[in-house]
């Protein structure tokens, strides 16, 4: 196999060197690449920093004379991301590992995240500790960040295992057969912690029926993950059951969704489904933090960090616009379902979070904006009901029907 | 080989018995842990959560009835630590994986951080991504972290992928043969950007005289790895080029060491050498986060996000005081040695940290303080000057005879 390794050469050549003996004795082909620029590579590259440059449109000559940091930083990612991606595209990645302090993973992860799921990514990093966070390494990847304990500064007993422990796991991961792909339909989920009971209800209903069900939790990232494995074409069917994240976006949150959130399966054109849930609370941090504006409103103390706070009508009926908008721009077969009773677990009568008037307030605007193409559907029922699940399973079987149909037809 | 796997069989059964599946198709032998409390396990454990609990002289049934989700979680970490770490003990852990949303990655990171550097450590997580932070999962270990991109929420064509390239992973990181240890002697060197010249001269020459050197980041985290590590026996010589984190922990800066930084050499005996590198400077943020009493101070701002700020001369003896109270308070052959012309890369004559007055009280409180077992050479030079690094290895090649003489002599 292809082992694609990551590191510069002028400060990390002898630990890139090593990492690539090791990929040769389990058996594989390294491909080295190097994105460095500030001295003499220690080891020959097989896509050497000129190439990468150039995929960037830029000279490495220029680049040094240049003399501004920033600006190389950034022309070598780009070219990396580049190069790493049209190697992919020939098939030439069944996996990458990848060393570096802070402007090494900043660099290798960037071209990491160019891949899609599936493709074994490796990190060893020495900023994979402490207050660093995950997210801008990540993203919405299965990236796997390995600490290097010390740092990155020559072989030793410590440097070498963990060297030679990561070759070994890129290795070990890209031999997984790619799980049967195709054999079944894999149906999209979101979902949260209130709103759990539905999601199970349908997951099970769903999986009876023959589908897969792929959960994605509405924490922005999730959604955000979603979205591209949707784009990818991993995915052929979506509930968005939970699309929370709309509510942070729009009014302000602590896990918003991306701008182009609950485009992708519109775009594509596969079912897709989407109710309410949880987008009647905005996630805001422990009570001490929650903005002044919203302390009067009904709030939960959900976890020791998070308090949802309900919204009101106004910003219930724009939740309702916006879904309206991206079911109104979809091209495949799509519904919106409503449950009537509420739309998360203490939002039902007689609980804190009900609010019969901001409930109505998405009712009415989703009746009003949502265009004749999508099928609106109200079920008198709580979004944790058995019966909301079953109403939205059956939904989900028409679209599916109709998505069969069109391709007969097409 | 024998893998542990920790997962919560109540909610993650399936997915525990998808990776020991894995492990048991690769040709070794799973160890299933259950740290679970909350529902009915899904599959079997080898070990289980009422042995979890017993190990934390805890019953399940007490815990369950109690009530309390925080006393019950931590009473099932405790147990876990506890089982996990016999286990290592009895030579039963070749590898450990797991996974689990935010609970659960909290309880398996904690067992993993029980054992010691080379033993992989695998976790697959919900939360290794976005605002998360790394520090309070990986600790100072060689934690290997994968984001599940999609929810742990039963099985599908992107979980069983990602499982099985978790297992694979681990798998492949145990088959690694420990590096030859005891072979080589192993130095730490601490190193920061700012004394990087000093620490390459050093490991330069210790390398030609047939040492292998481990540099760990000044950064607080690295400075505890390497103390875990010397505690742990794996390191036989340190040179404490660079214990900036000395500074920050004294008097507020970003990244402090633990309270029992610079002990673990003393308490084992191992030739010791401390310089004052880089102790000259207080790390903070972006200058417009330094503390308003600071911002009258020199200042340097190193990277965007972070700024060295010159101690004063108060400060200085501070430090003297803690590293010399440390070094006197140790058990094998130990010096002081002191670079006269400045302790960082812009803290010499003629550049904006230079501040006589301040080195002076660091040497001054030094001389007064340091007991006559330990060592004290001063050297007229600077941190990163050739002569320094020289003399360096010289004092640290006399301290390694004193501890041959006196291992041959006990």
């Amino acid at each position: 196999m292809k082992i694609v390794i990551i590191g510069t050469l002028d400060t990390k050549g002898v630990e890139v060197g090593f990492i690539r003996d090791e990929i040769v004795s389990l058996g594989h082909t390294p491909v080295v690449i190097d994105p460095g620029l500030l001295g003499r590579p220690a080891i020959p590259a097989d896509i050497p920093r000129e190439e990468v440059a150039r995929a960037a449109g830029e000279q490495v000559a220029e680049l040094v004379a240049g003399g501004n940091k920033a600006r190389s930083q950034n022309a070598m990612i780009d070219g990396l991301v580049k190069v790493v991606s049209r190697l992919h595209e020939c098939g030439a990645v069944d996996g990458v590992v990848a060393l570096g302090g802070a402007q090494g993973t900043a660099m290798a992860t960037a071209a990491m995240r160019a891949l899609p799921v599936g493709i074994p990514k490796v990190m060893v990093s020495t900023v994979a500790c402490g207050k660093s966070t995950f997210g801008p390494y990540v993203g919405t990847k299965d990236i796997t960040m390995i600490h290097s304990v010390a740092d990155i500064l020559g072989l030793n007993q410590v440097t070498r295992r963990i060297l030679a422990q990561a070759a070994a796991a890129v290795v070990g991961m890209a031999a997984v057969e790619a799980a049967a792909q195709g054999e079944k339909e894999l149906v999209a989920i979101t979902q949260a912690g209130i709103t759990t009971p539905g999601v199970m209800a349908i997951k099970e209903r769903l999986e009876r029926l023959g589908c897969e069900v792929i959960a994605f939790h509405c924490n922005g990232i999730g959604g955000q993950a979603m979205e591209e494995l949707i784009l990818d074409g991993e995915i052929e069917g979506l509930i968005d059951f939970s699309p929370h994240e709309i509510a942070d976006l729009l009014f302000g949150g602590l896990m918003p969704a991306m701008p182009n959130r609950m485009k992708a399966a519109g775009q594509i054109g596969i079912p897709q489904i989407v109710t309410p849930g949880c987008t009647d609370i905005l996630l805001h941090g422990p009570p001490g933090e929650v903005p002044e504006a919203l302390c009067q409103r009904a709030c939960v103390q959900h976890t020791p960090t998070h308090t949802h706070v309900r919204t009101n009508p106004e910003e219930m009926a724009a939740v309702a616009r916006f879904i309206a908008g991206r079911l109104n721009g979809g091209t495949g077969p799509r519904a919106s379902v409503i449950p009537l009773r509420g739309f998360s677990m203490l939002n039902r009568q007689g609980q804190i979070l009900y609010d019969e008037a901001a409930n109505m307030a998405y009712v009415e605007t989703m009746r009003r904006e949502l265009s004749p193409e999508v099928e609106l559907i109200e079920v008198d029922a709580h979004i944790n009901d058995l019966e909301f699940a079953e109403e939205t399973v059956r939904a989900f079987l028409r679209l599916r029907e109709a998505a069969a149909r069109k391709a007969i037809y097409s």
